[in-house]
């Protein structure tokens, strides 16, 4: 044989099916793993598939010097110490111009400290968000590759074919600029997703307990929905999700699945993001939130008992409800508490970018994720087009549409968080959305109170509505002295 | 001159009243300071304040040779650089078995590189939280000393009495545990402070944009709140700001203060170490958050130009409200949310206790913020009575008195947030508070939904809630294929 285009090392599932989706679109592929039978498995796999050009190595160095200068080789192993000891393994065979891209979800740190390195050896490096999981990794995931530009440009016809593909706006992947971008953009991404999630669920949960929708109702909702303004992936499997019937006993699937969440690190880094940059994140923030306490099953279940002993059920109230007009008031409140999560999410981003000169465009990130990646909807295309008529857009709240669609769904997003609050179920991600755009929205917020007390107890000083300049106040003497004058 | 105690290094005010509340309390004290001017200023104060023993020095050689073995030196310097430059400063001519504590609000790992790097000279190291402000580190502050156990010893006496003290509780300081344990516990009491402003602010909102309260009503509310249950000097110095006129125009002082609020790091830190430690502390948050949106004053103002375009107001509604009721039920939702933020700063400490091995002991913790500190309170008293019944505790919420009390008060906490959501006015506090106790008390949650999503989209499996294991379900193919047949 000759040399293949470009080379892919760690072969668990999604590495299999990346290598499969680059040689279906016509570019011979090397493959490597540690463990061999994995190699072996993906080459099966390439025959079985469509005789796809899967080239299986046993050993770094022939699978290194397999694939032609400048070599491209793409690693998708776990993120932290198993990429730096991939890397360590390959740049031994590797010479100057070569380039290694890190498909994982690494944090975004790791990649520039591993750009540099890479560079003293003469080598590039790229961080390259996947977003789309096993599927998309197989047949056209969105992709976030951000480092070295030249590196970028060695492979961009092979990104552009493997990538999704969407009619009208191209291939999901764009260089997204220097450093650790990639990384932190594909972080935001997944950040933005546990979002959408919990609201989904919320509102499920609203529809359920409050409404008393059966799971056949739920999946005729949810189905319905995804034709309209919330079409998306996670509105699509949520609607298969409840058609599901328990193959192991009576009743449907969901019902059986225990209300734990997981998670690995990104939903964590974006919340810890947030605070470092100083933007308020509320929505994604209380999605993390949920996940933790869903965990603490043991706890809630005695907590439970705790309060149902004080003569507290789990459902406060459950007074006949309009369904029809309860299910779309919910779309409304699902809708418009989105637009805030993605708007944290875009600000975010933002933040990052000034902070790093990263000069991302907020835009060009909303069209690659319209395909390919977890949160793909047709939602992305307005948030594109808010960027395209003001990319100095300060707040999506703030575009002219979106501030019409939340004038449009207001009634509705406080009539349903209202309905869950005296109902006793909590909506913390539609709560903390509402409360997001309520004080946004506001000229005037408390905070005044809050810095006096500051500047009364640290004299940590304040600013006047009035005039320039910074004051302080012994607001300690002055109200001591005004309680003696008090009690003359 | 014979030797002194203690020496004391930084004196800006805080420094200054400490080394003088230290002087006090009858022991001879050393100070220094780089800027000398400092030092004369601070000796100079002793004088006028009672003759109080204070020593002053210019050079770091004779200030260190000035103390009795083995020496104590407290610094309060700025956070980060400043210290390591005091510490390496002071350290060369320091010997054995001497000891320096840091009073400053550090990252609790800089205090534990710190004390190693100590350790290997052979001294010993405290990083001691000091609470209370100017007036607390001159009168009794609140200490949170954790590091060498020795060298606590060393000056126990001298911090039992220069703590706060509170009757029948003692002085308020205990040794906190080891490493950065003094540290880590100041940062979520001021985490803790964050949301108790925060409450209080949306307390304020609630009674002044929805109940049109005046600043004479708010003070004469705030006072009597804190004769109650609500009793701290938050709550006191809220009631005193109201009664404060405008020195440089008409009206009221807070109508005048910008509504920006500032910050330091902690309540950052305080946010990052609960996403780190898989803690919801959503009350905290919401403080952290309403701050970052407070300081975008420039884009609120823009964009409450939008909404009003729209037709949409600074307030949505205002009909006309019963203020006593309002009063009341706002004191209840400010109190049911405040057990809340305490249940989250508490659980911090615990998980971080339990990470680091440092065996903390809450209810000690609750008794030593009962005086001297900004959140002291008589609520304080309740949080260790509930410990103390309970050392195992593993949430405040269900502590039987504590569970009593929101019980109570939960119809009053709903009916003021959604008084607030219909009125378009924002208590991210509140509701925030609010879904963490509806989260908390449920035994059944909404996560089994996006474990499902997780696992279709990505085979994360899950558990069942009626069999033990890990399960995974071809949700796409299942969901194909019914689809096909219904299709038929």
């Amino acid at each position: 044989m000759g040399l293949t285009r470009i080379g892919l090392a760690g072969l668990a599932v999604m590495g299999q099916n990346l290598a499969l989706n680059i040689a279906e679109k016509g570019f011979p592929i090397s493959v490597y793993n540690r463990t061999t039978s994995k190699v072996d498995e993906t080459v099966e796999r390439a025959k079985l598939e469509g005789n796809l050009p899967v080239y299986g190595f046993h050993d770094p160095a022939s699978f290194v010097h397999s694939i032609q200068k400048p070599r491209v080789i793409i690693m998708l192993v776990k993120a932290g110490a198993p990429v730096d000891q991939t890397i360590a393994t390959l740049s031994t065979h590797m010479e100057k111009g070569d380039c290694i891209i890190d498909g994982g979800n690494e944090w975004y740190e790791n990649t520039e400290r591993r750009e540099k390195a890479m560079a003293e050896l003469g080598l590039l490096y790229l961080g390259m968000g996947v977003s789309g999981g096993e599927e998309g990794a197989r047949h056209g995931p969105s992709l976030m590759p951000g480092g070295s530009y030249e590196a970028y440009k060695n492979i961009e016809d092979i990104l552009l074919k493997v990538a999704a593909q969407v009619p009208d706006s191209g291939p999901c992947v764009t260089y997204i600029g220097k450093g650790g971008s990639g990384n932190f953009v594909k972080m935001i991404h997944n950040g933005i997703e546990y979002g959408d999630m919990q609201l989904i669920a919320e509102a499920y949960d609203v529809l359920k307990s409050v409404g008393n929708l059966s799971n056949d109702e739920l999946q005729q909702v949810f189905s319905e929905w995804n034709k309209g303004e919330l079409l998306s992936f996670l509105i699509e499997i949520t609607s298969d999700i409840f058609g599901i019937k328990d193959d192991k006993g009576e009743g449907y699937l969901v019902d059986k699945v225990l209300d734990k969440t997981g998670m690995k690190g990104t939903g964590k880094w974006t919340v810890q993001q947030a605070a470092e940059l100083s933007v308020a994140a509320p929505t994604i923030a209380a999605s993390l939130d949920s996940r933790f306490l869903s965990g603490l099953k043991e706890e809630r279940v005695e907590a439970a008992k705790v309060f149902k002993s004080g003569g507290f059920g789990d459902i406060l109230s459950s007074q006949p409800v309009d369904k029809a007009k309860l299910v779309e008031d919910v779309r409304q409140a699902l809708y418009a508490s989105k637009i805030c999560s993605y708007a944290q999410g875009m600000n975010l981003i933002r933040a990052k970018s000034m902070e790093k000169g990263w000069d991302l465009k907020l835009g060009e990130l909303a069209r690659i994720w319209k395909g390919g990646c977890i949160i793909r909807a047709i939602f992305l295309d307005r948030i594109k087009k808010a960027y395209d008529r003001n990319p100095e857009l300060p707040n999506l709240l703030v575009d002219p549409e979106f501030a019409m669609e939340i004038l449009d769904r207001q009634s509705a997003w406080r009539r349903v968080i209202c309905l869950a609050i005296n109902a006793g179920i909590s909506t913390p991600g539609m709560s903390a959305s509402l409360a997001y755009f309520d004080t946004y929205r506001r000229e005037r917020v408390p905070a005044n109170l809050v810095q006096a007390q500051r500047d009364y107890f640290g004299a940590h000083t304040y600013e006047r509505i009035d005039m320039p300049g910074s004051f302080h106040t012994e607001w300690f003497k002055i109200a001591k002295q005004s309680k003696i004058l008090g009690h003359l």
